[in-house]
């Protein structure tokens, strides 16, 4: 895996979060993931650690929780 | 102002973020600022909004604060 995937919920501090990784780190390194039309990666997101959305989980898997929206369990109650 | 500029304090959560943002944008990308080094740069961090650091200031102005290291209030109290 060598891009960073990005998992958001579609809330107002994730769409401008989202703006500045892709700006930042460039399009073609980010893959972004909407919980809001994929659920299924849900599951691969908690695993990896992240907590709350927005947030950016590296190639090396370190994640980065960028700002605030929502917290994961916020979004699967 | 095209860099963007990353805010911390030395705290672990700092280094391992600093870590990741070098690695994603590029050491060319970003200018460090390390409060434990520099304090004349704490007024302007927290004219542009920085709440917590880690955090990044990006060229367009917009701060991401990455997950949590301390609080500003706690570095100058």
């Amino acid at each position: 895996m060598s891009k960073s995937v990005f998992y958001h919920a579609g809330c107002p501090v994730c769409a401008d979060a989202e703006h500045d990784i892709v700006n930042l780190i460039g399009a073609e390194n980010v893959e972004i993931v909407h919980f809001g039309e994929d659920m299924s990666r849900f599951d691969e997101a908690k695993k990896a650690g992240v907590k709350s959305v927005p947030a950016l989980v590296t190639p090396h898997g370190n994640v980065l929780h960028i700002n605030f929206g929502a917290s994961m369990a916020n979004i699967k109650g």
